[in-house]
């Protein structure tokens, strides 16, 4: 079939909104961050799961109505009637609430503290903006126990984050640290009750600054000048060793927190900071919350990966008490928005180390012969698909950023020689003995 | 907040039927398997690439109506009026589709011969059965090309589709090759018309035998005697060099068959047989077809993994010719099946080569220290969580499948040791040199 012969009805593909895709030398860095991150996430000894892409709607809704705006649900395009049978599907928005299922469900087959990481796209149906896309990789790492988990898994993974973006090489990352028992043990000393606003409103701070957040408080919540001012002193204290506890419920969550940031001691300086502003808008975190920034990439506002500690994660699913404690690296947001401001550099187009020349049809058996050979010993060998001019074969490679051509014997008796495009060398070679620099 | 405090509705989660997931020792394997595959894929130089999980209803639907019950479409929860302007969107039932609209869309940022993998979840709305999901991976492997695609291509994706499934130790695999022109030119030799039907009644030889085929070509598709025994004849043929052929058609395809066959020599015998009752119901295929079958795994029944080359991939998106060849494993259909039969061993429960002893509070700082610098020198390390008696922190390594258990000293002035929990051995070690037995 010619191409003239076709009178096809052709219908011009666009980006969908909020769907992102990558080409292929952005896809190879892509790739190369999530091996790097998941490295880093196994070096702990924390396992693989994935979970299905969607739930059912009632264990989705279980959580809280906040979310229901954002979900997706699924239909079948021709639904028969059979279909109602069915429990009702929606993609997952994030990954908690699957793993909270995933952990009541499978409770009996699991060991606990059970320590999983997960690296799957999730799907929010909201209105996409720059750096918000509907369709994006979370990296979550969670530690869960039953009944009781250990504070040194707060610093544990405060670590794990920060040594895992740290290995993606985006400048300095810092860890902002808090413990939502400081804060809430304060307003519950002053008699202040209407706790949701008041974090809601602090954690703002950042965002709208010191004067709009006294008024919020002053004029939207009735909060004293007086107790306005002691919280803003407390949520901006540098030293949190200085402050004085107003309740044990304050007290242990300042404890935990030193306990947290000294146990990170080993990081750079940079790396960690206690502040107090940080709340985290979501209600079941009970403890530590993490937010945290790149300091040397301005163009990101907000938080990379946050997390903090949930008080009892899967309540909702079983009756047991499982505390836990965990942090999720908004992945596609981070790669999108370097990628937009030019922070990311294109990678290899083709994964192969080695282009290997076709001199003629009949040397195509060497030439095979000779990329097998390569295979086996670990290279990357991508075989050149004609006997077409070198020069042209050459090209290919240079467009393809594969580093080295190789120039199987165009006639009998003659070595093979290798091309190295980088180092603009060119040297005989045997497929047996020849080893890549790196 | 304790256990008994809480009033909380629980709902009780269960499985969704079509969408599987795995405990962590199982979901080790499937990484591993994965991590195989895209080794093998990218040895041949392919570069990775992934598309969204959704298309526009309309790029979907583009391809024909077969597939339409098995789309699954989206819809927000809480739709509201603007989404009346966006483009209906729904998940992927393949990576063929959205690979053809991926070369359509960035056609002028790749580079051809353009060579991809793709390793996603795809979705079919389908009732579920033993061995058919409705959220399930996929491995696939193409080449695309300008106008014109060499035929050397058809035998390198059939032996990178081998060489990846031989690398999972599933027993022997072997690719069975035909090529849809012999069949076409031959019916049309002998001009038979409906060549749909003929086809697929071919397609069912191996499942419901020569009898039954004969039945269908003769009463339901009326064609003689005489030529239901050539055509019977023809596909059964072992020896395709024996083949006369009938058409210009027929002869280009037997040739092309040939020259596959003989460019797969270096694997075992049982790995390549050409068997021309192999016709793919797939109408996009023009040339060869493959599939697949598990010679050890009789539980197994159909093709692993299935492809062939299509004439012109993207028509329907982009005004060019663009043939291509490509095999898909129907990756989760090959594991659920084995696990389901017990033809897959269960890994490990964590990715930690040691677990770390927690002698004391007192020692924590030391045991952290210790676990980093085996981190740093490339081994995954598990921090035991609390200071409980040694045989506790012994038994929770066996049950997490880790090898190694490291015993920081108890007392300043001993030795770390280090136990092998499968040599029963425990000798003395130091952080910096110690080197783990593979």
């Amino acid at each position: 079939m010619s191409k003239k012969d076709k009178k096809q009805k052709i219908y011009k593909p666009k980006p969908v909104s909020g769907f992102p895709e990558w080409l292929p030398e952005f896809r190879a860095i892509e790739q190369l961050w999530m091996d790097k991150i998941r490295k880093v996430y196994e070096s702990y000894g924390y396992c693989s799961i994935e979970t299905p892409s969607v739930e059912e709607l009632n264990v989705i809704a279980a959580k809280g109505e906040d979310v229901d705006k954002e979900i997706y649900v699924l239909e079948r395009l021709q639904a028969d009637p059979d279909d109602k049978k069915d429990a009702r599907l929606a993609l997952h928005f994030d990954q908690t609430v699957p793993f909270a299922r995933y952990v009541a469900q499978h409770f009996n087959d699991l060991t606990f503290p059970f320590k999983r990481y997960q690296m799957q796209r999730v799907w929010r149906g909201e209105r996409p903006q720059v750096g918000r896309q509907r369709e994006f990789y979370q990296c979550d790492i969670d530690v869960i126990n039953v009944d009781n988990l250990p504070i040194s898994f707060d610093a544990e993974v405060a670590s794990i984050c920060y040594e895992a973006l740290d290995a993606l090489d985006i400048g300095r990352v810092q860890l902002r640290i808090s413990n939502r028992k400081i804060l809430l043990g304060f307003l519950s000393a002053l008699d202040i009750e209407d706790v949701v606003s008041v974090t809601r409103a602090i954690d703002k701070l950042e965002k709208i600054g010191e004067d709009e957040v006294r008024r919020l408080l002053t004029e939207e919540q009735n909060i004293s000048d007086q107790n306005c001012d002691k919280i803003l002193k407390l949520v901006t204290t540098k030293d949190i060793k200085s402050i004085e506890p107003l309740s044990d419920e304050m007290k242990e969550g300042l404890e935990e927190l030193i306990f947290v940031v000294e146990n990170l001691s080993h990081l750079p300086d940079h790396a960690v900071i206690a502040d107090l502003s940080i709340v985290r808008g979501l209600d079941y975190y009970t403890g530590t919350v993490y937010e945290t920034q790149l300091l040397d990439v301005p163009e990101f506002t907000g938080s990379v990966c946050s997390g903090g500690r949930y008080d009892d994660l899967a309540g909702n699913y079983i009756n047991k008490h499982l505390p836990g404690v965990g942090i999720s690296i908004g992945f596609t947001r981070l790669f999108d928005v370097l990628k937009d401001h030019g922070h990311i550099k294109a990678g290899k187009k083709s994964p192969a180390d080695i282009l290997m020349v076709l001199p003629s049809e009949d040397k195509r058996a060497l030439a095979t012969d000779t990329a097998r050979t390569l295979r086996q010993r670990g290279y990357n060998v991508e075989m050149y698909h004609a006997p077409q001019k070198i020069g042209k074969q050459f090209s290919y490679a240079e467009k393809k950023d594969i580093r080295h051509v190789w120039i199987p014997p165009f006639e009998d008796g003659q070595a093979h020689e290798v091309k190295d495009l980088t180092q603009k060398t060119q040297n005989e070679a045997t497929p047996q003995d020849w080893v890549m620099d790196k």
